[in-house]
């Protein structure tokens, strides 16, 4: 009878209503179409909640057998593709609890005792949401992995530094993919904190009030592996905040993403020409047949905006409702589901093609020396011969103006053209113009020297064994 | 040979590249499986641009019926089902192209003549849009048009008006309903304003550039209906205002949605009890046998962050591009399609449902008397006796001090307590206290009096009907 | 009385209320100190109120002859800075209406008949913003001349047209400019639009109902200018939708701004070196000395999340809101405020720096030689021949391999070596293959052949004197 | 000459220019006007790098001594309101440091050695959130003081729990403040995470590179009671990951505030009438003399869309960035300032008016036990007595039905009636059918059941006394 009952649903809900859904609202209001990849957890969750009914005397072990069958067997149908998903069932929940009856007969509708729907999607998002958040970690793992790979192989390489844009100072290509490492890194570790945020156990909350009967809440945390029980009914059935914070860290994530995608596009830019990306990241145009563009990192860069666009949703969602479930949190999944694959697509992707990326050094070191990167190195001379560095500053100004004048880098003005400035220079003085010397005179913890960038790199790879 | 070139891509973008492209990359980078839907708009654009190569003699009369011919094939396979979509050939253009000149041979390779990709997908995504357009002006009417009979039914019913929630004056229920007729009204206009920029030209600006064809991009411009032509060839292929513009209406559309919602699920609360939406419409619970929940607008509500979450991925998503086209704009697919999804979807449902309201005049008229709501009708009655406004004010207030003490409305005080707190007060006072006589003085243009609501449904019926 | 009412707010609202506003609460609701600046508007607002309560005979002439004294003093003594601003008083409103009543007594506790704050901060923000649009309009005229000045100067520079920041082919750098015309000329158009819809006068729908006194609204409109009247009193006072769209048309505008900010900052590097923007709107570093920095262009790119955000919060502020006014809306002003600054701000600097970009010509062509820009009309020259395109494409991406290979432009090519790719290659090959003879070629409706650039400049030059 | 060196910067910005910046760009670009309140935190930064140039020997004692004596003096003249910030030296910064140099001469210019202004503000800003998060903390833990003595005061009083906001199940007053004290909870813990990543070390990276002066990074880090040194020094100065994700922790912690928020706002209207708020956190109306609106709630619920657009200008801001330092992140100030302080007063007005919120208990229990609220309960019952609860549930359905039709609750049908639907129904129905009843009977752990409810509470305090 109860199975019939949620067949009947497509005459009317119960007793109490009249007609049966609107096609269009059925339409309108099922999730099954996007919320059956809960499906493992789903089941997941009902096998935890069985085992603690037996336990707790609820249900019978002959019950609680079946259901451990029944669900062997859904498992088996979904996994091959045989399960038959009904629309008129709503959802993955519905459509696997129909099943289930199906199967095993009053065993099934027992399973349901002492939780709701509530309750019961709430848990699913969190177990879903946790095992992602695992694969997640791992995909930082190796995208930190591979760019210290690339770093490792050009810790000598010289970039010119930009800020503004403008060439400021030479630095360590290496140096420069670990300060993607730190990103990541911190990714992770943001990451980390949101998962014992994520894992903790809505069931047992019932629709929002809790449940009559004895359930043992921490036992069912303890067989799913979550950290603890959530503690108010009420919060525990309303509750977004996970999906949201885990949204926002991703967006994070993708803004780091951005950030080295606008990098590497620039850098393969003709004028720039400082890296090659290996043809099977880059894809041609269908006109220009010269063609050979970075297609990975711009969209990447592109699906930065989606993933934001989904932490705006979901906060606009959320705001202003009352408690406890509304409707409106059907609304949390598809934002979330596509926030999890963009977000592992673009991290693996990155992963590979970080190994695929071919480092120009000449072109690099021309741009640094073509933007007097060591002026900041001469005012540092100078400084150490007892001007004042705001003074030094000034004559490095007018040094550089003469340079630009006649078309030379610093290191190429005669040594009478620089004492003209100041009385201060010395032959020595051409050492520290040079990018090399500049490069390993910042011998200071956290920067570029390449001294300094080997020790970073040892640190990054203890830490990502540990 | 250009069929099997598209073919080759498996192996190799040309011959520039040197492997083919990752298989991570290819699904990664492919549009097919969302940019599918945009094939009509895809032929047709192809079919004006294939017209107009003809008449300027750039490709032959045989080769424009070739290329007719296999378009109409192709949209009877597509129609059908039998089209075979390759992720592999990427995206809509490219495997339409494909199957045409395996139909057609030659003539398929020269369709492409004066275009690219570039120009063609911007094309086809306005063709498209600006149809969508004219679907939801249609859906707009019928909402409005369903407004408009729930508010003929219902202009004598009382309602109280709310500010910050709290009863503040009676008014029509019917003027209620036209408060949403005109901001779907300003949706529509809106709508109307941004299909005017959707509805202009971007084919002949080839990649970027221009083409070096003797191109007639006005007549392709008429041919497809179009109100103009994109003047500047760098903009025509990177300009994605319009469909910014659209999702930007469409999310205050929404956002009207959104307020509509949360009144409907406020009124059928128990505590409002002001109306009863139609069982179909509703649903039940899986563990309360009591409940009927309004699950449309709360879902309508939830899908406002959906659509404003796609108005902040766009904009993300052009912020800061150099022109001209960038691999990032494939990123405006998925939410604009998407936001024609919802927007669709929710008018069409709301549209029906408004027709399954029901008004329930008492607990409305019940509710407003609760509130003193004709408090200010009394301070408006001290005035016309000859009390500044401002005083007129305190005196009610303390008037409705003691009302509140003795648990009656303001009608329910006897005379001689009203002439307490100022002799102004006659017998004609008790007029001004009911809500009718409060409804019925406010007799001006865009206020709450019946007669002012009927002249406004006229005035509405007659604007939808031009 | 009046006037003592106001004053005794600080001891309570009302009889109704037992004791005075918390300070911390006065604090926090407080809007005087941000919407003072509505005052002008407040004024204009009032004025034309009490000229139709006289017409009308709702107040004497007299009165009203007290009430335009009154207001003469009090705009004398704003706009010399004398008017004492009460944060008691909460906001500009009842400050003005305050010192009214202290100046002409009765007259002033008048004005107010009809009306209510909700119509009449209502009023007062489409008066300021609807003023506001039309400088904004002028300064999208200044900017839109200064790039027509920027373009007609350089229609013959050659600049390396990008797409994914590729070489793509050749443009004339006026061309480019007018790509940012379009945009612009686009918000000023999508502006009008947004003004029609602001320009609506909510004077006359009171606190939410309409009132009961004889007013005129259509007479109010016409004195202020307005093209309309709101014809529903509750969504009169509701309605925050001119907000919204004016703040999203800002929005596109500054992504617009953000875009060529980008571009002006890369073209600046020193590895692209197309440009130099003048000194007097550039900074240097206080640490390096060498430094010249793009600040403007970088803080406008910077402003575009600022103007995003007021718009990401208007809409999340107004979702969800029942009917009619709730105190929520007071936070349209402060986003609303700091967008239109933001925009004049950053339009008026960007009309003066268009003027101070110095083109770099050589480096231009160079970089567009750099990038085998004119491969495109190698193809074309193929076609023109009688090569299918698609074979054409894969001709010349072998030259190019080859040109790559030698480290040559494909222009520099031997004859014999370009024959080698196809038999078709003739003489009169080197013509398409140069930077000029590929621009020129492009001579099509929207393409960037210098006549067309020149015919476009003209056109807009035309549009913007009409 | 430093000092002049800064002065001078009115006429041009280093022999490198050849004009002075435009007065708009230095209006355009200064950051005084809002960075001045980090001023405290600009020079305890500075005190500590003095102390470790000194420890280090990079100055001498006696210049240590000097700037020590030049900070103090500085203090005191900005405590005393007698400083005077000029915008011709842009920013905070370079105010302080010119005053210190105008005061103690050489000793304030080389304050400045190894470090630059982009390592300077990074630190300053990370200070300044550091204490104000310490703040925001305090505040969090005042407002759960607030709301657990709500919730101990009204445990045993009964609300109708909703769901859709249709009455559900009766749940605890006091068990539905704990949901809020749980929401807050989080966001302190997910505030402590968020304070570990802010509280690291910029200084020492100097421009972006790093320095050449032998800097203790690790000894300024210790005085400043900062967890870490930042390990990349082109991270460190680019970073602004802290900001946003305190951000977003800020509107997740709003969200929670506007959704008790709409719950006061819902409950304090009449037709809830469950709860009153002091007078002292309302206002009335200037025209309707009945009116005690709720503002506070309002304005806070309003203010999170402030907020959020905060987090989605910040987002905006530094998507596609290149490293190092741009001039775009001068934009991170602003709305990071205004998101601490709109919590911090929003928490705090809260925190106070929570202790004026009036329970009306009749109201609340009168609306449970319209709605049906133990239907659930007779569903259990039947179970409990063999019923599978899906069938218990449509018989259920019927019983409403029935008593909807007699407009009666659940508990007024006769026995007979009730057994007419099940033969299992018995006497002891009845107390089930109580609302207290199946408060009672909700007694697992996270549950309504007031010894629950006490035992969170008791939990709550031990929590924050800790």
């Amino acid at each position: 009878m109860s199975e019939s009952q949620l067949d009947k649903k497509s005459q009317a809900w119960s007793a109490l209503f009249s007609e049966p859904m609107s096609e269009l609202v059925k339409r309108y209001t099922a999730s099954v179409n996007f919320d059956r990849r809960l499906w493992r957890a789903d089941i997941q969750g009902s096998l935890a909640h069985a085992e603690m009914l037996a336990a707790q005397g609820v249900i019978s072990a002959d019950d609680h057998a079946a259901i451990q069958r029944g669900m062997a067997q859904i498992t088996q149908e979904i996994e091959s593709g045989q399960f038959e998903w009904k629309l008129e069932l709503e959802d993955v929940h519905l459509n696997i609890e129909a099943r289930l009856t199906q199967l095993v007969g009053d065993a099934g509708k027992r399973l349901h005792t002492g939780r709701s729907r509530n309750d019961q999607v709430a848990t699913d998002v969190r177990l879903w949401l946790r095992d992602e958040i695992d694969v997640i970690a791992g995909l930082y793992t190796e995208l930190q992995q591979a760019l210290l790979d690339l770093a490792e192989k050009n810790v000598d390489a010289i970039l010119p530094g930009f800020t503004h844009l403008q060439v400021a100072q030479p630095v360590s290509f290496g140096h420069h993919m670990l300060a993607y490492v730190e990103m990541f890194a911190r990714d992770a570790e943001r990451l980390a904190d949101v998962r014992r945020r994520v894992n903790r156990l809505p069931l047992g909350a019932a629709a929002l009030a809790g449940t009559s009967y004895p359930l043992d809440r921490e036992r069912v945390a303890r067989t799913l592996g979550m950290e603890g029980v959530c503690q108010n009914s009420l919060d525990a059935v309303s509750d977004r905040d996970f999906a949201i914070e885990f949204t926002a860290a991703a967006s994070l994530a993708m803004v780091h993403v951005s950030r080295l995608s606008e990098e590497l596009v620039l850098w393969m830019s003709q004028s720039f020409g400082f890296i090659d990306i290996a043809d099977r990241f880059c894809t041609g145009s269908s006109i220009m047949p010269q063609k050979k563009n970075p297609d990975v990192p711009e969209l990447a860069r592109g699906k930065t905006g989606r993933v934001v666009g989904h932490l705006m949703g979901l906060i606009t969602l959320m705001k202003g409702q009352p408690l406890a479930y509304n409707k409106d949190n059907q609304e949390d999944k598809e934002p979330l589901f596509d926030t999890v694959d963009t977000l592992k697509d673009t991290l693996r992707i990155f992963a590979e093609m970080v190994g695929g990326i071919t480092v120009k050094r000449e072109a690099m070191e021309r741009a640094a020396l073509r933007g007097y990167a060591t002026a900041t190195d001469l005012a540092d001379y100078l400084v150490k011969k007892g001007l004042p560095f705001r003074d030094a500053h000034e004559v490095v100004a007018h040094a550089v103006k003469t340079a630009i004048q006649q078309g030379v880098d610093l290191s190429e003005l005669p040594l009478a053209t620089l004492q003209g400035f100041s009385p201060l220079v010395g032959e020595d003085v051409y050492e520290v113009l040079s990018l090399r010397g500049s490069l390993n005179a910042r011998n200071i913890l956290g920067g570029t020297a390449p001294e300094q960038v080997r020790a970073q790199i040892a640190r990054h790879r203890a830490r990502l064994a540990g």
